[in-house]
């Protein structure tokens, strides 16, 4: 609302959207909210190194666009994604094609926690390995009450070692052991009382529940909320006094931005707070 | 009930409570335990300077008197506490105050942390922004029913960083992301799901649940449960080796502290144990 | 099912059991599990010296026999076990034998994180002190729903600092802190909610559960399980971005073993894969 002009040249940008893309994603743009949804039912939605890389591509895009204020990831057809795609995996691909293909699937983890904006994970079905790693690695993630989500790519051979690297700061180690060394399912539920997921709602309120979330995100200063997720990823991996030192800081940078002080403002008048959504 | 003499040390204490201090906070000591009570209702006890300062020296005074055996934190009102002081953080009062202010939230945080008691938070109401940071930072949180817990303030142009390390430690990251990222408010049911909070019970319980914590922490040598605090905050921030290295040597210490061998005399002569509380 | 022969050579192993080892444990190996029972009643399975060694050893022994693919912790009586034997903690015992003690005692645990093998305790009865902290470090643990879990060392004197170790990775800080700080026991149920374990069930159902997730185990290759199960402990305490690219290259070490290519295969040829369970 805040940026409607803005709004518009994303949504032309969408248009500019190549061809070869749609057979693995749909992407749409829509009032500040890209939601981008895989869309290759016949792999699986398989993170193949062509569809990974299209994400990464999707997720970066404009991403210093101000009108851009959060991303949804979701998927179309019953399996969120399945995982790696292991035709890829071959060793006929070669080692060094196999190193390219993980280090683009960190690529892609990273673009989620390094991107200004908040990303959900919007789930309505399977999610399995690389396909459970994406999702924990989201910043939220809501699910339909029938979804599940499992790590079993030892069954396969290839232990889902990196996808416990983002299950394994969602959920209690009793529940990431089990679902890396028995590869079985855990349900929406099991899902929720470990940590995994943000809320679990009935199939036909995820639009619904999204859009809320979406909603409170867009009523907020873009530059906040940005400086905000990054700092959150940041103090986490430190130890409590540092990250107080640092937190400090950014709390003193943080009131001192023009949207911090029009925050302030804006309580003290008691009116709707304007925005310039810069840093 | 071992140190009856010294408690009643710590209640006269209580009589030098200086006048401009009520209007903040009120403080009673009984029998060991020291009740804080956040008392500003017409701030919705916000954490001004002023608030923090009287915070902070409350749960030091005295701290290594033996007779002091828990902290109590708590609010009159519907508002366990609302955060940071707006007001205090306009442009005009300058960077340097803005220092002075998150210097302070910090030095009041980790003053819970380094409490050689154990600090409470008996939470029977709304608590925002840096006040949920300040019920996320006690050693334990017992809260009412109808309690309800958010980080809001990018709402007000100022992201909730500094109580999202407080929260971030304590809940997983999906619930932490969509507190810090939405602003709004999780239940004390979800807040228990999510590990913030120790227990819910009913409004008319709190008083008994905190009560039966507390009596149960009485009961022990107040120079172990002291030592074992420390360690507490010391080894989650190690790897396991490490941990279990300074762990090992930390426990032979504890062996051979007085309280150490008459609590195992004790056990073994089954009869109670007369505790010195000392290191 | 892939190793006959070779857990018939642990099965072998099993009859060579020294005498005095079964007044502490009774060991069973049974088609590549071994099930580990503290069987010392009487001493309600406390953790002394000996128990601790007698652990340690049939925790390592032939560890790495391509045949044992599982190991189980369990206990016989109502006490799984009550933690460190305090008559050993005497001071008559001497602060050089304390040392002795809790070295083994993280000797102990570390050989269950070092274990090439998955480690499950299966609990039915009071899981107290050290005996808590045995649990907290299986890779999993089950427990009936009758079952109790409590950190009450400091009502003897001696803070639960080293379970607090094992349990404060497993459970939130509110919890961890309740444990610790007020030595009460929690429920199953309440263990569940905390991520302590990782299922709770009706006591004549925990053989099938256990067996279940030993069983999902078995299906797959053991130096995939060994190299994944390795790698999440290493990760868990990196920096994500640090975990990340040690993961990327651990996962293209994995899909270049052997099992790694024959899982690759078999799933392309939808047949069932034949594992050399060699690294």
């Amino acid at each position: 609302m805040f940026s409607y002009v803005m709004q518009r040249s994303v949504n032309s940008a969408l248009t500019l959207c190549r061809h070869n893309h749609t057979q693995y994603l749909s992407v749409n743009n829509v009032d500040g909210t890209r939601e981008i949804t895989l869309n290759n039912d016949k792999t699986r939605n398989s993170l193949s190194l062509d569809m990974m890389s299209y994400l990464v591509e999707e997720i970066n895009r404009d991403k210093d666009n101000d009108s851009l204020r959060a991303i949804v990831l979701t998927a179309k057809g019953h399996v969120f994604s399945a995982g790696h795609n292991l035709k890829e995996l071959q060793a006929s691909s070669g080692v060094e094609q196999h190193k390219v293909i993980f280090d683009k699937a960190t690529e892609l983890m990273m673009s989620i926690v390094r991107s200004p904006v908040p990303v959900i994970a919007k789930v309505n079905g399977v999610v399995a390995a690389a396909g459970c790693q994406l999702v924990a690695q989201c910043d939220m993630a809501v699910c339909s009450e029938t979804s599940k989500f499992s790590t079993p790519g030892a069954n396969f051979g290839i232990f889902c070692s990196t996808p416990g690297i983002a299950v394994g700061r969602s959920v209690p180690k009793s529940r990431a052991m089990y679902m890396l060394l028995t590869g079985e399912a855990i349900s929406a539920q099991e899902a929720y009382e470990s940590g995994l997921v943000t809320k679990v709602v009935p199939a036909d309120q995820l639009d619904k529940e999204v859009n809320n979330i979406i909603d409170k995100i867009k009523m907020k200063s873009r530059s906040v909320v940005s400086l905000g997720k990054e700092f959150y990823y940041k103090q986490i991996e430190l130890g409590l006094s540092e990250a107080y030192k640092l937190g400090g800081e950014l709390m003193v940078k943080n009131v001192n931005m023009g949207d911090g002080q029009e925050g302030i403002k804006s309580f003290i008048e008691k009116r709707k707070p304007v925005w310039t959504h810069k840093q």
